[in-house]
């Protein structure tokens, strides 16, 4: 028997709460491991809705994105904290680079943009970010979910949550 | 004698408290009106720190760009909520697109990003929309304050205020 795939989700405080706990649970549903990382392990963390408290599975210093075989960001304010630090961005570079599954919703595309690794691909995220990913050379659609290169999964808002569940799933179990 | 030059103050809940704070004292001390703009009329906002809250002056729906003389946006994740409404787009392309003076710190050159504002300037701001602000065109400089075209008055951080405030002031009493 195989191990269960990995799922890093990198995230901070002021996530959008149902981004990270609805995709999570689904994923843990299906007998995926979801490990959460951020600045240090044991750091506590809340969504922008009070909702959701979090737990630092692993801090960023001590992970290797090798171990890992795909990458979940969920939305709110979180993305735009994490990528003021380079050992985020180096990190969501990885998964992109080495074309393993990304999941990102809302916000969350603004890590691949700072990661300069949205060029040339189709993607979709919040309103708000449209323009940023269209100056970053991404074809941006206004769609509850873009599915790129059998890769790169993004979504626009909570709203889209469920589609954006059912292709990260598919993407998970297929590859 | 002429009547003091009004300063448009676009903002949101979660902006950097002394981001508003400390340049609007600023130009009122040198004897500049500031008005706050945002969705209402008499809307409450509270700053990310809780230090400051705020009262609207002027609903974005009442506000003619006309009668002010220059822009302040103050950054925090108020910007980000800004621009995902075309009507704080629009306003604030119009003083980009007549040259009035722009004053923006922090996340503030968000809203001109998504006005399509930034490109051929040279300007600054807060360390994670520094790439974005590269796609959008601009020449990104990583200074206390960047001045460009004797316009638009670009910042970083809180650390940068006292440049920020010293520019926006020597081109509000020279225009």
């Amino acid at each position: 028997m195989s191990l269960p795939k990995k799922i890093a989700c990198v995230v901070t405080d002021m996530f959008e709460d149902s981004e990270y706990n609805e995709p999570a649970k689904a994923f843990k549903d299906a007998g995926f491991k979801v490990v959460v990382i951020e600045k240090e392990k044991g750091n506590k963390m809340k969504g922008a809705a009070n909702d959701v408290t979090l737990t630092v599975d692993v801090g960023v210093d001590d992970v290797n994105p090798d171990d890992y075989d795909a990458l979940f960001i969920p939305g709110g304010f979180s993305p735009d904290q994490l990528r003021a630090d380079h050992r985020f961005v180096a990190f969501a570079k990885h998964f992109m680079d080495v074309k393993k599954p990304v999941f990102a919703i809302c916000h969350g595309p603004q890590l691949l943009i700072t990661a300069k690794s949205l060029e040339g691909r189709r993607a979709t995220g919040y309103k708000s970010i449209q323009v940023d990913m269209e100056y970053a050379k991404a074809t941006v659609l206004d769609e509850e979910v873009v599915v790129c290169n059998n890769q790169l999964v993004t979504s626009r808002q909570p709203d889209d949550i469920p589609a954006f569940n059912r292709e990260a799933l598919k993407l998970l179990e297929s590859t």
